[in-house]
């Protein structure tokens, strides 16, 4: 099973419009709302693709309602713990002209510690059936920096090696708790590490003893740094739609190789770029186009060359 | 007192950013929901200062939970008719940098036969009690063309009169089925009569049977049309604040003076134009600032000479 946590969910809700305009009042038909969350989508993923999932999180308030409602009727399995605050919500804007998406992320209110450790029970709990755990999202402000290396150090005590997908300080945290796994792009990658090379921030990952960085690079694919290599992933052609949830499902596809124990770097790489690609296909994050197959048999696989003009970051 | 009615409610929900950039992915504070809809601002105006109030609407699904709610927290009496459909939400982005708003408004779910006879029903039930019937805000897309004669009607054969603030051809209908008074700005007059001239649009509304046109120039003040007179109000300075509600405040004033049984068309004015201008100083709309006798006090009110400079619309 694959134990997926979301420390900061959200309800996710889309609105779109003909052409949105500054100051302007527009008329829409009826939003939907979607539970939501980068964790929530790696279960949701990992879910339609017949892997069998847990997705750990927290709800509260009004918006918990609707999240806890939206989730249960995915059909896939979770454990939510009750919070006293409001479960946050993420507003998208889609510009169908435009074909861009604007968005607003409420920060989130950070559980009481009682709360935090209800949700370490969970997981607790969860872990003798679980084969990978991952961690997932942002973090709400003010929650505990000793959160991830708990939770962390709790699965592998387990036997049960970790995939982490945060920014900021708290990957760093995540790579010294012993992660297995971490999945930033470059930008959070350099903000993180304050190394201005992508490939050198991950090799200082590495360096802490994660095992494999998965280190998205958007359309031009992704690459796989590991102590020893760096391999390159990337389509033949870009591909046009929405890349929101794309990292998500990459890292949905490195937890379903990861429960079947696989390490290979390479595979895991062409399954992970492949349903990142599949995801672009698709309306809402979360799911992945059944052409997956397909996208992964035109990936191009390389080492990774800095000096190739075509690989430059 | 004052029996308004919503045939098209919506919770308001408004997010704080500091600069709203297209396609880009922003950072807020918690968001927050209330019970909207121009009837409720109405009904909230004139219940803030201290007159008796039914609203009236319907409420459906989740966000008509989160309406009634909000709705009693504000202790706004009220009946709402539960429908199937989901009330509408209306979504407010505030620019913070830019200090405008961005508003997407939900068209609504048109309530069925059986939904509408009930709102009807409660409106019957109440009549004895009103000395005004107020109805704002659009229709939902679909609703019965004969609802507004319908209101209007019953509530004349009641001995009660009816404020109507509505736009588009729902505007001639209810000038056509006895409302005594009307608040249309200019750009809707003159969409629902065709005329292109404003003032000569509220005068075929007047001919039409209208006692009173309250014409809302925005920040240039009001025209009150009648038969035999066209007055216009302004402030001797233009104000800086939030437009929104501004209209509802007015139609509140006027309400409060008509359940007095005051029909003088210059008190009216000045009464409406004042709390229009206390609404613009208030951040949400069905709220007027406690300075509204001061603003009355600074109102110009003259004859309209289309002929003057300052006063060409």
């Amino acid at each position: 099973m694959i134990l997926t946590v979301t420390p900061n969910p959200a309800l996710d809700r889309t609105w779109r419009v003909d052409r949105l305009t500054h100051g302007e009042t527009h008329r829409t038909d009826a939003g939907a709302a979607r539970a939501g969350g980068k964790g929530v989508n790696v279960a949701r993923v990992a879910h339609s693709q017949g892997a069998s999932v847990l997705a750990v999180s927290t709800v509260g308030g009004r918006t918990g309602v609707e999240f806890a409602a939206d989730l249960g009727a995915g059909g896939v399995p979770n454990r939510l713990v009750p919070v006293a605050g409001a479960t946050r919500q993420s507003v998208a804007i889609v510009d169908e002209s435009r074909g861009d998406t604007t968005i607003l992320n409420e920060r989130g209110v950070n559980p009481a510690d009682p709360e935090w450790a209800e949700l370490l029970g969970e997981v607790v709990d969860a872990l003798p059936g679980a084969q990978v755990l991952v961690i997932s999202g942002s973090l709400p402000p003010g929650a505990p920096p000793t959160l991830l290396p708990l939770l962390i150090g709790t699965a592998r005590d387990a036997g049960v090696p970790v995939i982490v997908d945060t920014s900021g300080p708290a990957l760093l945290h995540a790579a010294d708790a012993g992660a297995s796994v971490v999945k930033p792009n470059a930008a959070e990658l350099v903000e993180a590490t304050g190394i201005s090379d992508p490939v050198g921030g991950a090799r200082s990952l590495t360096a802490r003893g994660v095992e494999l960085v998965l280190l998205s690079l958007g359309a031009r694919g992704m690459l796989a740094v590991t102590a020893s290599e760096v391999l390159h992933a990337r389509l033949d052609a870009p591909l046009a739609g929405n890349p929101t949830g794309a990292g998500d499902a990459g890292v949905a596809a490195c937890a379903v190789l990861y429960a079947d124990g696989i390490r290979d770097p390479a595979m895991i790489l062409t399954r992970a770029t492949a349903w990142s690609a599949a995801a672009v296909l698709m309306p809402l994050a979360g799911e992945i186009s059944d052409e997956w197959p397909a996208l992964e048999s035109r990936l191009i696989v390389t080492p990774y060359d800095p000096t190739a003009r075509e690989e430059r970051l």
